[in-house]
């Protein structure tokens, strides 16, 4: 990666139907196509009844390259969301690097960052709505575990962000909070894969942080930690991924379904 | 579905040769499209020599939109009718929602159901010729676990509806009929995803049943129960539908016919 | 089965270890074997960490038969319990019938209960914590799909029956709760496979309900409709559950890993 | 765990040949026994020709547990130590909590730490040669992903401690080294569950660090994050873990050998 | 092997990616082709980020064969480079005779030279950067040991072959090396399956050895001693070799995995 | 191995009967004595009619510490001897070193070698009848490949060793052989595991051959090379050694025969 790139991303809440064919999703390409950035954003996404927690990958041009649903929704999460499967667990190979993203607390999962060191992540968003010290750690730990570049984003909001009272309420805890209580700190942070942080966390506020990412870096932190390469033990230890897409039913119109046999 | 909608359907019986090309057909169509309503319409359907128990869909510019052949005759209707296959399970995407149909006890296949509740179907048609009291809990059932609007009709008919004796007679009960004794009670009724009643059961005569549907309803239903969505558990149960004519005699031109490994 | 025969279950929590070997199963085990009674019971079973919603099942000479965990919890039950897996859905063959369970709204999904129907579920016991009447319909429609006898099992207990506040609180309506406001209605019921409700609802208080099966009832009602048996449709529709246990990680010490050629 | 726990250890370099039968293991296990402490121990230990990076286990009466083997050398280390197997990955089962160990970098195989995670470890010991700060976010991350709490020792030395050269030279750096300059400068630490460092990190100089450990606080981060429990996705991600000796030659003196089918 | 054949090989230091779709190696399958000679050459491959030391086979039309991954680095390359596995232990069986090849110090290796005996390998390859004299003794030993031609090549060069420090350093002895000082002296040597050497081996310079091998000495050596044939003993000795590829990480798309039963 | 230590073997034939109470034993048995010397000696033994090449140990008090049977004779050995099976290949940790053997061109199976390096053999001593240049090879390659000292010993004879024709004629060469004709040319040596020759080879007489074995070279050698250890790959190949006796018959009294299932 010659020279500075510019990356852009953040957190936001979409209702969106599916990715394809959708406003919502169009004008986000348009966005990334207008700034020529890559666009790695966090959305609520619908299909048929049940949403999705989702990150929509775009590149420069305002090409919609894929999505990513999060496997496990966290704590009252799971009362909204649904479960992703397999099957969205992209790594894109783009001009600037391989670009996947982890939302949230399931960046806490060692398979389903392990599936993504395996399909050889460099650049690892992570959205996340978690704004303790803890998290910067975490996000350490990964781009030394992965040898890669970790990209966290999250969002900063006050009180006054939302709507007020009975609209919007936060549980149990509305009559502490002024307009101008800070509801989630920010803490964007973007991290090398020797552990050096290159820009971030800003707890004070919005903000576009920025740095230059020497993709050299990777080699350099892989030739002595390779996670699923040389530092492995592969006969001890084997992954296994089952990436199809999981469907309650399944319609074939052809006469000989491909999943007969399970 | 914005304002009041007028939904109106029955169940009689109809000697009926192809849709396609057929008076019966043609004129259940201008009725449709005379009183500007969609029509989901029990018929009697003949391919060759077989009888098929069909309903017949039209939508309110009297289009006809096609058809559903009851996969299982029950009884004494296996001496009467053919066997559906999986090619007439439709679900047509109409501006007032989507509907589909399953004919009497076909509603007690938990895999028809869950095919339809597939196709995201909001308008579920259970045309029938159960007047007992636990058919309203099946159609209430079959609101709630599928997350959609459930509208059974069912025909009232006394004895003098039908031709008399010799011509006609009611299998060992003729002498104790009166011509005003009621052969089917009728029990028609309209329920909501959330499993509320509301319109019907009418037991007592010939009736015109209406309710306004809030289709708003389906998500609110669906966000704590997704048939096959967020509560289904694809990795453990996969439902596989076959959705291609099934023929007892294919005649191909091409060296290689496709249903040669079936 | 011939006489009566005495059947009683009810709902309640109960924090468990692993079923063998803990204390508060080899009570259940006394109670079953005192009363000679088979018993099955709701508890919260506890692996690792993660605690499941589980039915317990025990013969009447206190045999401890084996367990059912509940695969999908509902709305904020996602929050507290773990997901069952395919290899806990047993119909066990006891010389009263053939025993299973679904909990509360898994008796919604259609292919949990058809996998019991394929198993020869002739008692189907439901426990829930479901008091309204829609729940009495739906037990009626599993009755009459399956053609087997369903037990449905529901606490009554009223805010007294709980901790006081602050150490208990009912979320948002505490203040319009006195001791005696009723918190679960019951309603437990007994319905035979033609669909008669042989015993309840009961919503007035605690109650032993009890009726006696003739199990010549699933013949009598599977003559008409046999889901699994001559009204399937099983080359349209393949349900395909997958039983083997889901494991997050496996260890083996053989030399010889079955997967070892993956 | 009631009341305060001591819990000690340290890393340190030994020359050891077989764990049983070996004078400096008795050593260490009579210190273990003297101090009625539980003590895991980094140590060098020689098996033929070959020497392991191993860390020993002994309980608090002096007891020796068991060992683990470093599974993969890091960089120069290739060319001193033999390579660890699946069947020394040990977690103890104690009076005072599940104890086990990762060393140094192979902290950072996420595979590694998953099969601790699955044998339900408490009490995870990471002795470490790592004296940099990110080695504190890899820790806390650990105790954050594993739900576990997380002791790191780290030796503090300075050039003094070793050798004079040329007898032991530090590579290329000789020169510029006082007997004062710090070789490694510790930094062992204790963090909760939570991700709370409990004790330390302490890079001034030899220290003992405690901290009382609430085993209740494993279940209060499970509740949100249990990593092999409900946040984990079997269905997705399996990890196999081959756990028998890895023997490039065995015998067998019986006449039907085990692994006859290899 | 009728007439005379040549036969030429070297050992260079190539940075290679995957042998398929990589420069470097189509280079060399237009050297092979261009020569009309087998070309087995020494390259260092890169997959992901580990390099790994490994064997090019081409034939005599410049057709890429396949590749062997050095199994195990020696000393200090295992700071440098990854390990193979065995799924690339290839004998190719060509019109000249069977080839394979074993690198460097691996071909100390006694069952990895069994598998390629047990393979029914003629033309034993052996780049080697040993130029000891005790290397020609294992390579006599080797042609004797596994009845077949050994053909060992080592690289000459001198200190100036290399770029001047401080860009590049033999390691601590650097001041006693004068450009011309042999750095690496050779030796290689073509061994028949009776022991006598046929060509080589030279230590003086670049050298380019040739010899006539006569296949039928490879039945004339086994006919006293065959090592996986008459002369072993399976009852007692019994060496199982595992030919999949270890991978860290499998992925699956299709519904069907095969460890779905672990 | 401090001080020199004086070691002493030769090669003569032997009728022995069972090695335990038999004369020409005991004689070996008291040279040894009386030299104080281990005694390493290949003789000729029978048990029942069948004739074994066998090496007898003795300790340097006279103790016959035990046997070793060579596995597959060679060429038209196999006329005059049988064949030994797993049960004799010992290695005796002695004072002096751990010492066992392999006889002539036994010498040349990788599998017996690897058995007795995985039995840790660090004094390897090879009786021979082969005078070849190439012998030496070997015995280096040995020395190397297994980290050991080599003591190959083998006859220095002359035709007038033998009896005159026609009691012991050689076959199709008598008339070129004059009394002084040497018959096999001896040619023992002993060999470090650095590949370096101590002693020998003397190929001009009988001569006594002595070296002064420096045990610290084995740990110097499998520093860089440890065949059973760090330089094994055990995943990939495991070698299967079975040890037990095999009988053609075996006589039990007990109800169950141990290898009823071989």
């Amino acid at each position: 990666m010659k020279g500075p790139v510019t990356w852009a991303f953040t957190w936001v809440n979409l209702i969106a139907n599916k990715p394809n064919n959708c406003p919502e999703v169009e004008r986000l390409a348009l966005m990334a196509k207008k700034y020529k950035v890559y666009l790695v954003m966090g959305v609520i996404e619908r299909e048929g009844y049940t949403l999705y927690c989702t990150v929509l990958f775009f590149d420069s041009q305002g090409l919609f390259l894929g999505k990513h649903r999060k496997l496990m929704p966290t704590a009252l999460e799971r009362c909204i969301w649904g479960f992703g499967d397999g099957s969205t667990i992209p790594v894109f190979d783009t001009p600037i690097g391989k670009i996947g993203a982890a939302i949230c607390w399931e960046n806490r999962m060692p398979s389903l960052r392990t599936a993504m060191y395996a399909k050889g992540i460099e650049i690892y968003c992570a959205p996340t709505a978690d704004s303790r010290e803890t998290w910067l750690a975490s996000m350490t730990h990964i781009a030394l575990e992965g040898g890669c570049f970790v990209l966290s984003a999250n969002q900063f909001c006050r009180r006054k962000d939302y709507p007020s009272p009975p609209e919007y309420m936060f549980s149990g805890s509305e009559e502490s909070l002024t307009p101008d209580s800070v509801v989630c700190a920010g803490g964007s942070s973007i991290i090398s894969p020797l552990g050096i942080v290159l820009a971030g966390p800003n707890y004070r506020g919005e903000a576009l942080i920025t740095a230059d990412l020497d993709l050299g870096d990777i080699a350099r932190a892989k030739f002595d930690f390779d996670v699923v390469g040389h530092y492995s033990r592969p006969e001890v230890f084997s992954l296994n991924i089952r990436e199809h897409p999981r469907k309650a039913v399944s319609f074939k119109t052809s006469k000989v379904m491909e999943d007969e046999s399970v």
